[in-house]
């Protein structure tokens, strides 16, 4: 008969789990294995509260296992390290993302894309090899495959890192995969939630024209004036939508509702790329007659790998790209949730694990 | 006021136009421009039956005017050079495809992309630069500026070089852009029409392992005997279907009709691209997840610029191929347009222009 989460492994962990499809997280207590020769145990730090995690908590995607202990933008420090590994020491700096681990010998983790490995194993809510259940980061600790640890640049603020371990890598990997970083080209983000306003300081960065892409001008002056776009398009707006026609190369698209693709395909130029990153419940309408009359192409992405997200942190670093985060305690988070709910956050909440979960344990 | 088409340039012409929505094509006499500085008269020897022809013969794409001469895929003998013409001579075998003209001053004029200039002057139906209407192929002789003009390599017999120059070049193109050409890889084929028959033979040429993928198993030993495919899918047929889930790179889709494309992207594994080359009236219904968790790609293309057509001939020409023709007399025409409606040939159907117009015109 498989074990109690508190006492299946030999360390003892301290977390806030969803405990049913309500979705409402409350105090946990389990284990984590031992570090093993490959492992890095950290302490964790600050948990990014991603949208995937409500989806999780609530069963949204229909395969929550409960209790389930959300989060997969982890930056903690390192506490202990296996004898084989030479990567990390104690006190690092590290990040932990959506992935613990992966098969590693398929022709994906082959090319460093462990994130489309068939057996990759989810940062929670997943099966270890060993048959046990993840845990994911709104907890005290973890212990991690030396592989799918990532080190976060010292000069990095360890908050605002957080929600680069998943938001930004999901918005940086397809950037590089489909060619979109070429300076003086147009990026147009349809969405200003947590990937969104990490597309636009990372389409910056790489020296591109950035306009975001909104239903409503609600956003502009912090998009403008916060963020660093170029302009602002309200896409609700006929006339200057029709203005803006053929007018951009790339589309990062980050709704996850369903919604029309006709009108951002107009937007795009002949050989203009549009890429998807939400995950709308019902297919979309594709027009074909631009796709073949303009060579457009539309695509999607999904997070990156281990190699590319070490990658994108360092990029990040050298231009001093964070996530603008709003730093909650762990007994905030079911308010949080909430709030995310709505969109109602600016733009990524942080859960301040290590000064807040002891507090909720009391 | 404009004058009629038989007197508007100096040389006679003669061929077979649409007068109306019927789409029934009679004999018509027009004319043709002086042989310009950079111009090239054709003797039309040859001109394929393009899908597209029938579609503006009976104005289903709403933008005909008539008389319409259709034919762009157009094999002839070089009559006339002007001074500044040194790529032909006199007697030469040459070709003339979807285009007559651009603005050889625009981004993609400048990229060799003269295929996606906004001025590009389609073979027909179209304005000339002048102001008059272009004509195409089904008529005795064409004069196009010399860029337009490809060579056909002299080991091709015209009547099966014919459909490469819009068929040929429109499979070629996308698999060149989207980089479908690996060696060893896996390329579906769905439709084995004009498109499709060369896209086996293409395929192969790049040392592709190539399956067609068809609705139902009538085309199969065709498909596999006589053009050389490795493998044949019959799409209707559950089993199959799945046992073929995730084997396939790429997909070049020449379906126009309305189809579903969530059991083709099922085909493609992680990175597949999928290259839709049809044009159906509707939108398709285009599942997200796919494209997001398999990093999959739907693309678009439209034939190809015309040093790609040059590009591709001489390729083809290496490598032995031609398209299958069914070749006609002029004054088959419209058998052969209802005949193409069905589907009902293997696999193009090719005009012998000069043998049979001048019997036409008695």
């Amino acid at each position: 008969m498989a074990k109690s989460p508190e006492v299946e492994h030999p360390h003892k962990a301290f977390g806030w789990a969803a405990k049913d499809s309500s979705g409402v997280l409350s105090p946990f207590h389990f284990s984590r294995r031992d570090n093993g020769v490959e492992d890095v145990t950290i302490k964790i730090l600050y948990c990014g509260v991603c949208h995937s995690d409500l989806h999780a908590a609530k069963n949204e995607w229909g395969f929550s296992r409960y209790p389930l202990v959300p989060g997969h933008e982890i930056v903690g420090i390192v506490t202990k390290i296996g004898s084989n590994v030479k990567k990390f020491k104690v006190d690092d700096q590290v990040g932990v993302g959506v992935l613990v681990n992966s098969c590693k010998s398929c022709e994906y983790c082959d090319q460093d894309l462990e994130n489309y490995c068939p057996k990759m194993i989810f940062t929670y809510n997943a099966q270890n090899h060993d048959g046990t259940k993840t845990y994911g980061g709104y907890s005290d600790t973890i212990v991690v495959d030396q592989h799918f640890v990532l080190r976060i640049p010292d000069s990095m603020p360890a908050d605002g890192a957080a929600p680069l371990l998943c938001a930004g890598i999901t918005v940086y990997s397809p950037m590089k995969y489909y060619g979109m970083t070429e300076p003086g080209k147009h990026l147009g983000i349809v969405g200003l939630g947590g990937l969104g306003h990490v597309a636009v300081k990372i389409g910056k960065a790489f020296g591109l024209k950035v306009t975001v892409i909104s239903s409503s001008s609600r956003k502009e002056s912090e998009a403008l004036d916060r963020l660093g776009a170029d302009s602002f398009l309200v896409s609700s707006d006929p006339e200057k939508m029709k203005a803006a026609f053929g007018t951009m190369d790339y589309i990062i698209d980050t709704v996850s509702a369903v919604h029309a693709l006709a009108p951002l395909l107009s937007l795009l130029k002949t050989n203009g790329k549009l890429v998807t990153l939400g995950l709308p419940e019902k297919p979309l309408e594709l027009p074909i007659f631009p796709l073949v009359l303009g060579r457009k192409l539309v695509g999607g992405s999904d997070i990156g790998g281990v190699k590319e997200t070490q990658e994108m942190l360092d990029f990040c670093a050298k231009h001093n790209i964070t996530s603008d985060v709003e730093v909650i305690r762990m007994d905030q988070i079911n308010t949080a949730m909430d709030r995310l709910a709505k969109s109602d956050v600016r733009y990524r909440f942080v859960i301040d694990v290590a000064n807040s979960l002891s507090q909720s344990q009391l």
